[in-house]
């Protein structure tokens, strides 16, 4: 098998971290760049002693360089900093994973709503195709640049979307309580995020504004395929853990018993290799996935309310950032997708 | 001033614990008795190391000699056998103070429902005062058999009560995800609480069947008069803190706009000793109140789809238990309310 | 009982929030002024929400002003900082507790050594008495500066004194293993602290060359009242609490066998109100100490090779800094010593 | 690659998962048997939901049947009853790794000292390999009987062993203080061992008595090769985390530098593949290893006093049971050492 070259950008964050976690023991990736402009000249297990024995140093980030070296870049930037490295990319021909919001909303105006800044690369958002293999395999098949699904926005599309789709739950009143460990907030050196202010303490946070809000939407409206968009209540928690998200939904069945959700799942995601679907009344726990790119989803349907709880749950780091973008680049690859995921 | 001669039955499990830390230091109490059936003749520090030094050791509970001995009685027993004591506890004059679920919910068939079991004293109902001081304050004064509020339910109904009652917000699609610390489950030696299989782990459970939803709903009911019950969806989740939940409740907003919550809220708790109101877009954080008898409450409106977004911390062995009952015994015998509590 | 005025200068780390929770109910006590340069003018609920509702607000601190209203001044400041504060309140007549290490070391070159900077008020540390109650009651009770016990420092110098004192170990090969809380390095905002990098982590950190060493061995070597000086191997560990400090000790024992080690134990401590002592072979856990101005001793020998093991537990941020601090207060006031500390 | 056809007895516990977790991706393995009493009948995923949609259930044990259809067992069994199956294993031709203490130590009356109960089969003592590959490779290779290195004692041995070796270091007063993760006490359900136990807590058990005391010294012994057998102060703590060992050495240098010290490691660990080196004064962190078979060792020279402090880390499913047993098969297989180990 022939390998590609592959360039991470950003690899002293979390993502970056898992990203070569995962890249490093890829049967089809040579790892050919590794950067970080703050690291630049260190080798990797300098800032990651797990990588100790590997011979890559980080190096400062250089559009030209990676691109005159390798096939595939994955970005694992922040926002903003992400869309100035993939035009360039792009341009020249390499294939851009980006896991920073730069590319999943489309419309340019509500990024610029949620991030406080105009969109730094609008005329490429057509061109982007959003990182959810599970809703958008063939689009990613033939793409050049992914915008990989968000963390939280994994978390909820997946469960919601064949519902939606199915017109089997109420586009109406859906309500969504997500609980994130700690390496969501990224390697952010910050008074909330040190370890006595987020030991022996959960709380809730941006609870009607979180830039995750936009892109749940946007992906659900799609599924919905409505006229009226759909708009849901996401009210996202800090939980002291490390890795793991759990998203609970609650949203209204349109039909009287829950008899059609198992069959829809199934129809939706029996033959996907990383959703794992629980017989009701089993619920999901975040420590089923952590370290895998597993979603688990489990539901239960109130009879005396007519509501349809649903929990879905995956590692933020992995299914939620970079076990994802590496699913994609197994479909780009034309690789058994799930090839250095298991 | 007097002393009142105080019982703790099922003194060896956490909220027991917890009724030993604040009546030791309570200047109103004389702890006469400290039952655990399975710890009769031990030291209480043999159990709770912490009380080293404190003469009281652990007796079987006996119902004549604690009615010989003590004004008041707090049962920290299983549901079904706090009632059992309960009865001739009463019967002999012995105020009671039930941290159990016996005497919460009003109808009994509800109970059995429940808890799967005949109600074990249904004629002892309407003698029960359900123990939320901030909701029946008058009523406690004046009763001999108080049904302390449950930790789930305190930190449910003290932030939708007032709301419910001024009509601000709709009695339909009330969606509740509650966080809990493990403590919440008792000193229960099971495989599902042993540290490995809680720490690094976020689930929900019981999510749509908890036995808190009739006791909610009750007093959400009786808030809200209106002739139709309140029914809400209600899921809890374990989380990896010792102590703590929090309740992250969506509901509609009847209004327009969110300017009467504050005015509400205000109305309803600004004299209260134990609630805390945040200024909006404040949030709580269990943090801030754990080994504390304080609510936390926080909210913020979703202009984009009319929601009220709140938040409620406590701590569930104090406010949602231990904390509680003292602060019904200050009332019940007269005393400042917050006397052994800050 | 008339109260004493008191002022807390450096109150916005964990030392001064544990001081402000313990003196704000203490009955002797009125806090004057709450110092926070960073946080001047805003009230304490701001950076503590635990304490809302004490109308009380951060200042600038002004030694001048502070000497005006205050009787006592609690220093929770950096080291360096702390004797800048020292010297003119001192010199106006208040009494000063310092939590820093500023006035722990007698030798000011030993000072230097292991804090690289000068001493920075070398003519005070005649006047300066060790704040440890159990070893210097006498001297504390007429000091007018008090440095307080370092939090190792205490876990260790309690149970290794009386055995020094009495000969019952040998000086020779004294290995100190302790493992504190994330607490105990501050509020401090770094990125080996946050929660990622500390939670599911264990690890030592200087080894040979912690700074608490230097006030060890010469409260050790005051024990030991040998010609020589007590020299000891103390290697600290990070572990993922918010507070404990756990303190495990191997020496050797001079004598054949240890029945004397539970005599000089209950010689030296038997009557101390916050020394807990186990009988052999129970060992203490940092859980039973935690919120608590307990210091729990346990011991073990070990007939194979003579080795006396011992594990002490203290609450790093009460009995090793602000409970300490407090009950040196209680001394210096000739009021119980148990004041405000149960 | 002909693949191997192994059985995992024992397999419902911790070290049992970790084994799967490893052998399912293992390329030279296929696991034919996995057992439990507990759960047979049960598909694998019922107690490890992780393993969702791998073929494999839990049988009951039976030793013709995996012999008639295994060439290797790895035995996750508890002490006595891993000998039970060994014995007919290996008399019908099974290779036999085992993770239980049955086969460490040599000496009979020793392992009937500690574990208090008769050897339940001395005959195979001497058959019996010590799994430590990085001391007994070749012996490893043509063994039958493997007896796979305790946690603790690996955490221990191997930054020991080269030193002892080269007389480097004393044999006399060694004291060693591990913490070690919950899981290392096994699936065992005990009230000191659920979530509000362990959590916040730090304590130290088995002081002078620990089980794997003698496994330690014996192969000590073994290194240092003297007459007089080597004693340690081995005092392990359980501490809040899932996995991880970390192991805090305290000895004498024999000579007045350290230089030679990064010398010996280097030569006895330059080429180990699961060896990680740090120079000094870098000390070892849990979490650089934790899902890894590496064991990182760090150290300092305390010039003060002539000691070498040393520390070393494992995760103690990993390196400290299912890793090491999977390198050691992969040493008996011809394989390369690191298959399905990175």
């Amino acid at each position: 098998m022939q390998k590609k070259r592959v360039a991470v950008l950003g690899a002293s964050g979390y993502s970056g971290e898992e990203l070569l976690r995962i890249l490093l023991r890829h049967p089809a990736c040579e790892i050919r760049s590794v950067t970080s402009r703050q690291n630049a000249g260190s080798p990797i297990d300098s800032v990651f002693p797990r990588f100790a024995g590997i011979d890559l140093a980080f190096s400062a980030p250089d559009a030209d360089q990676i691109a005159s070296d390798c096939d595939v870049a994955f970005l694992a930037l922040p926002h903003g900093l992400a869309a100035e490295f993939a035009v360039p990319l792009l341009a020249k021909g390499v294939k851009v994973l980006d896991l920073s919001a730069d590319f999943r909303i489309k419309n340019p105006e509500t990024f610029q709503k949620y991030y406080k800044e105009k969109h730094p690369a609008p005329e490429l958002l057509d061109r982007a195709v959003y990182g959810l293999p599970e809703l958008y395999r063939d689009k990613i098949r033939s793409a050049s640049l992914v915008a990989c699904a968000g963390c939280y926005p994994t978390s909820i599309i997946l469960p919601l979307a064949p519902l939606l789709a199915s017109k089997a739950v109420s586009m109406e009143d859906i309500v969504v309580s997500s609980m994130s460990g700690v390496s969501g907030a990224g390697r952010k050196v910050e008074l909330a995020y040190i370890f006595p202010e987020c030991n022996e303490s959960v709380r809730a946070y941006s609870p009607v504004s979180h830039r995750h809000i936009p892109e749940i939407e946007q992906e659900l409206s799609f599924a919905a395929a409505s006229q009226k968009p759909v708009q849901i209540s996401f009210i996202p928690h800090l939980v002291p853990v490390n890795r793991g998200i759990n998203s609970t939904i609650v949203t209204r069945l349109t039909a009287s018993d829950e008899s059609k959700i198992a069959e829809i799942y199934s129809a939706a995601y029996a033959k996907e290799p990383f959703v794992r679907l629980l017989q009701t009344p089993k619920f999901p726990d975040t420590k089923h996935v952590t370290m895998s790119n597993f979603c688990e989803i489990g539901y239960a349907f109130d009879k005396r309310n007519g509501k349809l709880v649903i929990a879905s749950c995956i590692d933020n780091l992995t299914k939620g950032a970079a076990g994802q973008a590496v699913q994609c680049f197994n479909i780009i690859c034309g690789l058994d997708e799930k090839t250095g995921l298991l």
